[in-house]
C-alpha cells in the first residue's frame, strides 16, 4: 500500500481523536501487520469500496486507551467496554475513514464507506481476502495504545 | 429490509453454493438476529457501499456445512477449517455479494463491495453500527447449517 494511500488515514487519525476526544498521541513505526488476529480488546471495522479503491479499514484499541478516548468524548468516565463505548468505537471507525476518504477522494482515489463492525475480543482469528499487505500503524496515548490497520487496494 | 433488497441475496446464496460445490439446500424461515454473536464456526463479512444503498452482508458456517460445501468447490476432502477453507469462505462471500449487487443494480440499488473479510469463531461478540435490523436466513444442507446475515440500508 502506497504512503500515498496510507498518509490520509494516519492524519484522519490524529485529527479525530485530537478533536473529539482532546486527546494527544504519538505515533510509532508502521509495519506489515504478519499474524491473522485482532490487534486490541475493541476493534471497528469498516468496509471501502469504489471503482478505483477496494479495502477495509480497522481500528484496534488496546482497553485503557479507548476508555480514556471515550470518557474524552462524551464526557462522563467508562470503566468497561459497554455498548456505549462500542457504539463510539463505530463512530470513530465511520469518522476517521471519512476524513481519509475526502482527502483520498481529491487525490482521485474515489470509495464509499460500508457499515462500521464493532468486534469485541483479543486475538481474535481474522484476516482478509486480498494478497496486498495491511499497513499496521501503531499510535500511543497518555493512557494506552491502539493501532490503525489499513488495506486499500487500486484497482 | 425490504424483501425487494433482502431476496437477491438468497437466490445468490442458492446459486452460488449449488453451481460450486453441487450442494443442494434447504430455506428455513427467515427472522430478525437478536444476538450480537457470531453465529457459526467460520463467518465471511463483505462491506457494501453505494449511494443508494449500505450495508454489510455476512454468511456463517457450521463445521460439517462449510467442510462439505469447500470439499464440494475444491475437489478434496477437508476436514478442518484451514487456511484454504477459510480463504474458500472469502471466495463464497464475494461470488455471494457480486450476485446480489447484480440483481440490485438492476433494479436501482447500485453498491459496491469492500474486501472480504473471514473471521474464525462461534460466539464472538460483533455488532453493527445501525439502527436497521439485520435479517437472517439459515439454510440447511445435508450435512450441516448455516446464516446468512443481511443488512442493507438504502440512502
Amino acid at each position: 500500500m502506497d504512503a500515498e494511500l496510507i498518509n490520509p488515514f494516519i492524519k484522519s487519525v490524529e485529527n479525530v481523536i485530537t478533536t473529539m476526544a482532546g486527546i494527544s498521541m504519538t505515533m510509532e513505526k508502521p509495519s506489515i501487520k504478519r499474524d491473522n488476529r485482532t490487534w486490541g480488546e475493541v476493534s471497528g471495522i469498516i468496509g471501502l469500496a469504489g471503482n478505483q479503491a477496494t479495502g477495509n479499514m480497522i481500528l484496534s484499541f488496546d482497553q485503557p486507551s479507548i476508555l480514556a478516548i471515550v470518557s474524552g468524548m462524551l464526557g462522563e468516565s467508562f470503566t468497561t467496554i459497554d455498548a456505549q463505548v462500542t457504539d463510539a468505537v463505530g463512530e470513530l471507525t465511520n469518522m476517521v475513514s471519512g476524513g481519509a476518504k475526502g482527502a483520498l477522494s481529491e487525490k482521485g482515489y474515489y470509495f464509499e464507506m460500508a457499515t462500521p463492525i464493532i468486534l469485541v475480543g483479543k486475538d481474535i482469528e481474522i484476516k482478509q481476502l486480498s494478497k496486498d499487505p495491511i499497513v499496521l500503524v501503531p499510535f500511543v496515548t497518555e493512557t494506552g495504545k491502539f493501532v490503525l490497520e489499513a488495506s486499500l487496494t487500486k484497482d
